[in-house]
């Protein structure tokens, strides 16, 4: 593996599931691959799950880590190109991410979108220019419009509870629906578009999202999933109903009101193949999600926020293998 | 040893400082029980010593160690139950402690008092729902009213200093004098609550608190010890002499104006038997203690910071050996 | 070697840069060394080069690393002798000091001049204090008047470009010109004295230094250049061109008015021997330098950077070699 962006990085989502598990079940055996390297972790936004997990998977894989919380510990960056900096950023992305990739082996970097410009966004400047400048590989800890490493711990911990087996894959397609949820605050598409554009690309699994209208994700991403606006409709026989608020993609980066309440209820769980609760965490309480699911047996998000671990871990293995 | 909250987690005082004083004679001899394994470090307030004592502590075991900012680097966490989050907390205590726990072999975590309401900071509600959700053992980094790595670290040294053989307890008592001493703002108790804790159960000490009236610390801490309002009179022969402000307890969390300086000088350790000057640091020079005492040969404060890494070395160790 | 605060403790120049280019080819060789040694890295201000690489030549070495971020992460300090701390600040330089390098092997330190009195800066007040209170050697990772990671970077980077041999030394010398250049806001002297004090000291280059009247550096670090006000002139057969702003010493940290401008484009490097571009970052760009410069083939900025892993790996080497 060259780089770890999105799912199109991925020559065998199968393979690599496979060797998720294998990694799983024997965390401390590939650290012949991890000795002397290091893994640089770089945030332009708060993170818990992901510096975490990304630090212990290096551990897990006898490498080393370092964090940059890019701002607070170092220079205020300058993006934009031909500036004349006699102002207030310090520091040129260009030299920034240059450098920065000179003192470790992989670089993980975790940006954001503005939600103001699509185009900015969607085109992924930021992540696009780390990605150039970078004398490493890169892996997105998240990027303006995808969450890679998240949708491939869901995938992980989806196919322990089914207790998926590569040699004898389901011979019924295990429902999974992504539903739409309320929240407070305008968020990014990243996780449901990365959830998405995995999901489709699974061939045992049969993939829904429900929403409400207006809340449609773009459509590269979500290509061959059903999406329906009916959430109790689609929530019958889910054996996963994965919870996530967005933002507006048609009106970039808009809270559209609604009338229905979309807040995952023990009642809406009831609708399901037994099915269990997934979000990625945080989660707004009482807002996206009743107490009532969280604390049931319903959820399994804390299962799914330990795949983080195994998930980068098997990223950073599949890249520092390929290295010298 | 299953946690490490305050010293009825610990079974055998005498051996568990014999067992200190073993690891700081080895420090590097433990580090089959760190292989592989992960110090899981919190702070929802700033540290110097137990950040850094601790990270060395894991070091020495040959462990791993990440460090959280609670707050700073990650979300802003909500406390409640039942809490409809929709304000501007990002993430329940519940899935983060969850959450983090999962991402490491031991916890250790520090919290604060509000000194606001005596009863949610003494029914240590914050420490003790960390304990209770995090999946792996638990380390007190201070707690809203005790900080037991301090006061194990203040026995290390105290042994030390008096040459403690375990074979051969001291056959006079010590005198170990805990004194108040002024400070500008309103301090938590966790510090002299839990030397109290430790040291009435010391069979080898002799333990005395001099302290202006009003400022009784908790008796379920203090039985045992000497409480007298006089300190020149306690002072008189002491081996040690252990200072720190701490607001009162009755009148919770206030100052209580006093009359008499309560600063500890040279000429008061001239009363002592050639004691000791400790404290645990951060210390206001000349409002706690004078100068002139600090930078004297009285002063034992950098010998004690020192054991930090000891007593946390020493129960991340008894910790991680029984595990799995 | 003891410490390493300026080149005057470094023994044999020559000597070490071999070891250092020994240390390039084979990073990872010197693991005995560092083998439970630990390196503790504190700043005073905000460090993305010296922070990483200092962090990567621990690991290199085998090493452990902690940092910690001096005010954000920890206390208020207080530096004035014999204050009354019934303020803001709540722990002293002494005791912070003595307890943060009892928990490393080697303190690497980051201050900052004031550049208000040239006195309190250029005696080195706060990090002398530093050294004389570290129970451990201490490595500058910058000071109020010098830089000598960087220049040592710096060397060896030079070093590299014209392929030095130990044996046998460059017969013609090598011109460095080292440069003013315009910069927004007023900026310490540390890293143009310390490029001087070292440049000045190595036999096979022959130094120039390019600045307006009135930017004149203390002549202690200068003694031994060639100082012209032209920079046009001095630029004309350079081997390598560093580029640096500085405020002026004489009137103390001000920026004197200039009409010429002096900011390094591609016009003045065709004035070189195909000379090389050096910057220590964070630089501003079209400001300090044109881009037109930094994206082309004469710049080496990302190479300096670099070997900041080596300059740092070499210093701790040396260092840790000599402990017990």
């Amino acid at each position: 593996m060259k780089q770890f962006i999105s799912v199109n990085d991925v020559e065998n989502i199968d393979q690599l599931l496979e060797k998720a598990l294998e990694i799983k079940a024997d965390p401390f055996g590939q650290q012949a691959v991890g000795k002397n390297k290091t893994i640089g972790l770089i945030f332009f936004n708060p993170s818990l799950r992901t510096r975490l997990s990304s630090i212990k998977a290096a551990y897990n894989l006898g490498a080393n880590a370092w964090v940059l919380n890019a701002g607070a510990d170092s220079w205020t960056l300058e993006m934009g190109d031909g500036t004349v900096m006699n102002g207030d950023t310090q520091e040129h992305i260009k030299e920034a991410i240059q450098v920065m990739s000179a003192y470790c082996d992989v670089l993980g970097v975790r940006t954001f979108p503005k939600l103001e410009q699509k185009e900015e966004d969607y085109s992924e400047a930021m992540f696009n220019k780390v990605k150039d400048l970078s004398s490493v590989p890169v892996v997105s800890l998240e990027s303006a419009t995808l969450h890679p490493l998240q949708s491939f711990a869901d995938l992980i911990t989806i196919a322990e509870k089914i207790n998926y087996n590569p040699a004898n894959p389901p011979k019924e397609k295990v429902k999974v629906v992504m539903t739409w949820a309320p929240h407070p605050r305008r968020l990014p598409q990243a996780v449901p578009n990365s959830f998405a554009e995995w999901f489709t690309k699974v061939d045992w699994v049969d993939f829904t999202i429900a929403q409400p209208k207006g809340y449609e994700l773009d459509a590269k991403f979500t290509h061959g999933a059903n999406i329906v606006y009916d959430q109790e409709e689609a929530l019958k026989g889910a054996d996963f109903v994965y919870a996530k608020n967005w933002s507006s993609y048609e009106d970039y980066g808009a809270i559209i009101p609604q009338e229905k309440d979309w807040q995952v209820t023990i009642d809406k769980m009831k609708l399901t193949n037994d099915g269990k609760f997934m979000h990625c965490l945080p989660v707004r309480r009482n807002v996206v999600v009743a107490d009532e699911v969280l604390d049931s047996s319903y959820s399994i998000v804390i299962e799914e926020a330990t795949n983080r671990i195994y998930s980068a871990q098997t990223v950073f293995h599949e890249i520092l293998k390929g290295l010298k």
